[in-house]
């Protein structure tokens, strides 16, 4: 028995600003069955590329990315805000609509070569998820792919991640 | 064969100020066999106290919460800052040494009656903690017990959720 996933999206208009559709993947979390299944799913995709390591961004990335690697017993290593991090990190800043964005990883996360897939739950503009790729790289690992609950179509953040093997479980208007 | 998991805790002092002996699970987390031996210590306390659902605070809570959920085929329930939970959210505010908290959680989230368990990395001096349950009560959910990999020894967080089941995996020294 298998649940419909993209009924456990919830969508919500203007949030968090006016004209934003808000997908929100917290009715899937919330739901064991919807959760368990849509952790296994990006847990076949994790083998299938021969991911070593789950890399998540700050908070959502960690909602899918911590029980994947818990169900492929490997490690996760947290993308975060400056000034979460307690030890030396690498970091990358990228341009939003308004201001910019800056990440960090901690230098020791990744090992040399190891094969890194990158998990968030939506792929939006592409920003963190291009950011997360050049953390990655900047400390010598290999990013064997990324995946995502939701594509948002008509934002292009595909064209962000360009030459990567991208996974995602469904495509999503945001308008 | 098991690991030490003591070892796996990261010790940073003066962070994020001066005076503060910070303690890193990250090392843990990064490590496949270490996060999933703890991950399933937990999970065997979640079903010794009848947990029907897992609450954790960002962001640290939701790296063992959620693999814990998945591990026992259960849901996972965000406690969030302000402003990131789209839908309808009760909300729980609290004193900070500077300044003061404020956490929400999704009014929906969880049913009249549903056993919850809080997880979260550290218990400190305990308001996060405390916020979450009264956040769970709100709702009226039943906090089935909390559970942290660590407990940070002379800030007595404990006292601050007395009266409730709880599990630490181990004690740290905050100084």
């Amino acid at each position: 028995m298998t649940v419909r996933l993209e009924d456990y999206i919830a969508t919500i208009p203007d949030f968090p600003k006016e004209g934003i559709l808000f997908r929100d993947v917290t009715p899937m979390v919330a739901d064991g069955e919807a959760f368990h299944q849509m952790v296994d799913e990006i847990a076949e995709y994790a083998k299938s590329v021969g991911a070593e390591v789950i890399v998540g961004p700050e908070s959502r990335g960690f909602l899918f990315g911590c029980p994947v690697a818990y169900a492929m017993n490997i490690g996760f290593v947290p993308v975060r805000k400056p000034g979460k991090l307690p030890r030396e990190t690498v970091s990358c800043t990228y341009d939003l609509e308004y201001g910019s964005n800056e990440l960090h990883m901690h230098k020791d996360a990744i090992k040399p070569g190891q094969r890194c897939l990158v998990i968030d739950d939506l792929l939006a503009t592409g920003g963190t998820a291009e950011a997360a790729c050049k953390l990655v790289e900047m400390v010598g690992g290999v990013v064997a792919g990324l995946a995502f609950v939701v594509e948002l179509e008509g934002l292009d953040g595909i064209a962000r991640i360009d030459g990567y093997d991208v996974y995602r479980k469904m495509y999503l208007s945001d308008k």
